[in-house]
């Protein structure tokens, strides 16, 4: 890999090495996980963020409580606890959950106590793994749409508008939303990306504008009210973001704001497609709107954090005593989805089924 | 009047003090405008904003202008220059032009050259008093708007959305989206205003949020991207906005991001009302696309301005080399408008000519 990764498993020092995204774009801050505690932090505090990264972290973060007890550091009523502060660390993505149940299936699946760190380990591994895969071949999925407007604009750039994060920063590698467009743009295809700002932390400003100038990709940040007056003027050709979880009715949990931009796409005749990879389908769920949306805290909104002369500072935006409300995601009906692109291709919001035959209970 | 005002003409002094906006909510600050040039960089640099207040301050800097001239230490050369500068200061706004117009007519109808100080200023003084005016027949013609969803949610408050600042810092007093809310509260009405932040300005979190304070009226600030899952869960009774034009279709030109409340605001069943008094009303246009749409610096996306310890600071939250682009407005089209809000009653878009029938050339 050319770039700093996302995550990285140091082999020598038993530890996680990730990239503590709060201080992006203005300095490549590395932080070492090296236990549930620091994890469950790092995916509060959003040092990490994204559905795909947050489960890989999430699975480390296991292994490293279930060390503790394995070594007779700790006890179970420990574990019990430690693990519960893990999976409450952020209430929305479900690969949080997913990804630590995988690791304690995988410690109960081990014959004697002394397996369970390598079984653990190997399975953490596994995920990020399997959540490289499954982005890169969402990118192969995804990349037909670029290509066919693309030909239809015959050299001129295919305008491509994304929310949030869903980078290789909210990943592995690759990401999910860009993994199509860092393909695109791969194969010589001429693409340009408007990119929210995504209020209040601003991950489009910040991670997906540093992604994009780290690949050299041309790309315009806009606030994220523009969206609806560039699509009525004919210059966005396609709206790609990615998910923190959908529901098996093909409803769309996103950052807050995506809605808004699927409206505004509807309104336009403007394709609208959602990258979701299956680590983050809940296929508990039958409706979006009973996914629990994370109320964050109302200083997020007060504060912006940004910098002065290259040093980090945050200013308030607010009157003092103002109240603020910090609802972090919301719900995009599948109706308004044209397409998810998963890792075994691109399907109807309401047929995931037909892709996942594996999940199909009805 | 309780509170510093917007703007003010002194007397003793023969100039306009206004409030200098940007220096809000950390301080008060106050700001003489006393020739063309500063009432030109006072509406071009956003000390004053808001269309009611751009004419007003407009119609100032158009008499001073005209004084240069009939003093002869200007010529009428400059004065043209000068007036096609305060033109366009702001490209987005009907009041501007529409302002300067009424002054130069005033100017024409003289019978004598020093008569025009004494007649331009009168004309300023009524534009101001004008528009006063409409804004609190607009109170009024709103306010049964807000009573009726109050008895029917029998003593619950009524959740208002609005986005930007179309309260009384953008006009003389009452404001215009704000002058129903304002009455309601002054009737013992219960409200809550839902203020969208407005990026990239900040107007809702700078502004309106400042002027609720003021009056002690219930708010919550919320990011741009908030309101679509507001309304999804039931949480705002009525959109009220302003408009910076209103071409005679009833498409509405206001804040960017205007448009995609009232999508939300049509796919939740929601009413989506505009405040517009007449001065900005675009009878010359059949068509908001056909609006120019400001286009500005891109600094205000890449700096947040805020404060320190109550010290006014500004922080980048973009990469240093990242491209971005500012369209300051955008077209809500009639067809997503529930009525227009004007100082002669409620209409529908479409129908502006039924309330202002001396404006009707079909």
């Amino acid at each position: 890999m050319m770039y700093t990764p996302t995550i990285e498993w140091s082999e020598s020092g038993g530890f996680l090495r990730v990239i503590d995204q709060r201080w992006l774009p203005g300095r490549l801050v590395l932080e070492e996980v090296r236990d549930v505690e620091s994890a469950a932090a790092a995916i509060r505090d959003m040092h990490v963020r994204g559905a795909p990264l947050i489960g890989a972290v999430a699975a480390y973060g296991a292994h490293f409580a279930l060390n503790l007890v394995v070594n007779d550091i700790c006890d179970k009523d420990w574990l019990t606890e430690a693990i519960h502060r893990l999976r409450s660390a952020r209430p929305t993505a479900v690969n949080l959950n997913w990804a630590v149940d995988e690791i304690l299936n995988a410690a109960r699946s081990a014959t004697t106590k002394s397996e369970i760190p390598a079984i653990t380990l190997k399975t953490a591994h596994r995920i990020v793994a399997d959540e490289l895969e499954r982005s890169r071949l969402i990118g192969e999925a995804g990349v037909p749409l670029i290509q066919e407007i693309a030909d239809r604009k015959t050299g001129q750039p295919v305008n491509i508008l994304t929310h949030c994060n869903a980078g290789r920063l909210a990943c592995i590698d690759h990401g999910t939303a860009t993994a199509p467009i860092y393909l695109a743009a791969k194969r010589g295809l001429p693409v340009h990306v408007w990119v929210d700002e995504t209020r209040p932390r601003n991950q489009g400003a910040r991670l997906t504008a540093w992604e994009l100038g780290e690949r050299q990709i041309p790309f315009t940040v806009v606030a994220d009210n523009t969206g609806g007056h560039l699509m009525q003027r004919g210059l966005v050709d396609i709206v790609l973001v990615g998910t923190d979880r959908t529901t098996r009715n093909g409803d769309v949990v996103n950052k807050i704001g995506t809605y808004l931009k699927a409206l505004a796409a509807r309104d336009n005749d403007i394709p609208f497609y959602v990258a979701a990879p299956s680590s983050s389908i809940d296929w508990s769920l039958d409706d979006g709107q009973a996914v629990p949306i994370e109320l964050r805290d109302e200083d997020e909104v007060h504060y912006v954090a940004g910098s002065i002369d290259g040093e980090r500072a945050t200013v308030r935006v607010t009157p003092e005593d103002a109240p603020a409300a910090n609802y972090a995601f919301d719900v995009t009906p599948a109706q308004l989805v044209g397409g998810l692109i998963t890792e075994r291709g691109i399907c109807a919001p309401d047929d995931i089924s037909s892709l996942f035959p594996e999940f199909d209970d009805g």
